[in-house]
């Protein structure tokens, strides 16, 4: 276990809107597991990010918050270790965001590209609610509520470090300087293939294995796998490279000899994509099966999950009810 | 004393920019004194609206908020019948402007008059804040945090009421029928045009006569003052409708026989401006007199207004809480 960052506060979080898949385990989970032995970690479940998309589908909110949670703990987020907190329950951060859109323009907030795509994605026009155009304020306040130092992303979020970077520098140079320009720890895989091999995994594409699926439903969904196009039948070299099945093993194949022997008979078109799939469906299902133990685990106790964001929130506010009053002290609010 | 509407909470306040002047007295004040007495009335501070324009200007903050109270209890204002409180310090405002940001497109708030008049008076075009832009669903939150029926609006401001009741019929369409539509009480005289006859009375425009103003500078500011620009001398018969200095004659001289006199013998050129000043003048301290005196009276203890303010603020989140803690619930926002 490394010390060094100990002291230093990391944030990050997921939005609270169904189960977790191999895409976040790859992209994020991994790497908090190591994190939270060697940052103070405080993992968001982001309700109010949710809303700025979802806000007429609160319906499984409760129950996708627990889920979030369940997922988290069960590749091993420890709520002993790390602090995990509900956004709502934080007025500290909706407090901030107010005060920290006084520092940013709108256009600046624009040019961020993921909320364009974000704008596309949702067919929405110029026609976007006020929610969605001030999320990338809100995740600057989710990050500077706690004076963290440490955000990790992938290379897609990087544009939202940079916002909250700028818009601390121009608090810092208005107010006083009391806040940290927060630093981006890049993660290397950010983005997994999703089963369908058109994108990233993504629970709206349908194209996910989730980390609670079943044996039979990874058999069911490895088995319908995008492979090479062009590869009509077992006698046809195929192509390796950019294959999402052999992305898929490449990570989850802990046997890398069969892999070596399956990526040359593939591109020599001498073995059947059932071969190389039936193995992989072996695979992953090694790599959840100890997840979906820790999962049986949790759910005996399952009541005791709301406890647990109820006090990861108790103890998040105790930092962010300190960075506020210095945050408000600073810009004068503070009668006496 | 009017009760029927005494369970009636009301709404409304003023921005924390500095002193008070005729034109408040006249649009807001005037008006304020006499709800007080029939509603349930809360006088916000809106130190953020303050920063919507003027982020970078707290310097005088403190200062400019405790004057503003003086203002309101030199005019009779009573925080012992009505609540005074700091938005600031009320949590749940920031915290429901953010809820109902999620309810409200953008280019609706662009729509806004007053918006598009106070981007192009601070010459933004369309670089302005995200805080400057909010504005508007921030102040449908300081209605709706306290569920108000009764917001006293000048005819300018209606539009905001409008967007509030839209907004209120959004979540309770969305999530559940909770929020009250609050009701405009439109104030018969919402304008009073300033010193210079140019437009409405005005700090930034350097064309007010303040309720702290001394009897000396009352005196300058009406000697001064634009009358009709088309007589040139005592002789010239003059206008009197429109003419700012029978405007505020209208206002200010009980004497309304005087006043008749002068009208006449001004439309036919036979008074001059000093005489029909001087009288202003009179009338104009002899009404500034008595709030004068309670200014100095308020003055003794200064240093009680914090704690009114504070006291208020504790009053107001008694309601903010309560009203937060439904809306939560109805947005599926509680945990427990």
């Amino acid at each position: 276990m490394n010390d060094k960052n100990k002291n230093k506060i990391l944030v990050t979080g997921d939005r609270p809107t169904g189960n977790l898949h191999l895409g976040h385990y790859v992209g994020t989970l991994q790497n908090r597991i190591e994190l939270q032995d060697s940052y103070n970690c405080f993992f968001l479940i982001a309700d109010l990010h949710m809303l700025t998309t979802h806000q007429d589908k609160v319906g499984d909110l409760k129950e996708n918050i627990v889920e979030l949670v369940i997922d988290w703990m069960s590749v091993g987020l420890d709520p002993k270790k790390s602090c995990f907190y509900l956004q709502s329950m934080i007025p500290e951060i909706s407090e901030l965001a107010v005060l920290l859109s006084m520092l940013c323009s709108v256009p600046r907030i624009q040019r961020i590209p993921t909320l364009k795509e974000k704008i596309t994605a949702m067919n929405l026009n110029d026609n976007y609610s006020l929610g969605l155009l001030s999320y990338p304020v809100l995740m600057a306040s989710d990050i500077l509520a706690f004076n963290a130092s440490t955000v990790p992303v992938g290379e897609d979020q990087l544009s939202h470090v940079e916002l909250t970077r700028e818009i601390a520098r121009r608090f810092n140079s208005t107010y006083k300087e009391i806040l940290l320009e927060p630093e981006p720890l890049i993660s290397k895989n950010s983005r997994l293939v999703g089963t369908d091999g058109q994108g990233k995994m993504s629970k709206s594409l349908n194209n996910s294995i989730y980390l609670c699926d079943s044996e039979s439903v990874v058999k069911k969904k490895v088995m319908k796998m995008f492979t090479d196009p062009n590869r009509t039948s077992a006698d046809i070299p195929g192509k390796v490279e950019g294959n999402p099945v052999f992305i898929y093993h490449d990570i989850f194949n802990d046997n890398k000899e069969e892999l070596l022997d399956f990526k040359e008979r593939y591109s020599k078109g001498k073995i059947g994509d059932v071969e190389v799939k039936t193995s992989l469906v072996r695979s992953i299902n090694n790599f959840l099966d100890p997840i979906r133990e820790k999962r049986m685990e949790i759910l005996k106790n399952k009541e005791e999950i709301l406890d647990i964001i109820i006090e990861g929130s108790k103890k998040a506010r105790e930092i962010t009810k300190i960075n506020l009053e210095l945050i408000k002290e600073a810009m004068s609010l503070k009668l006496k």
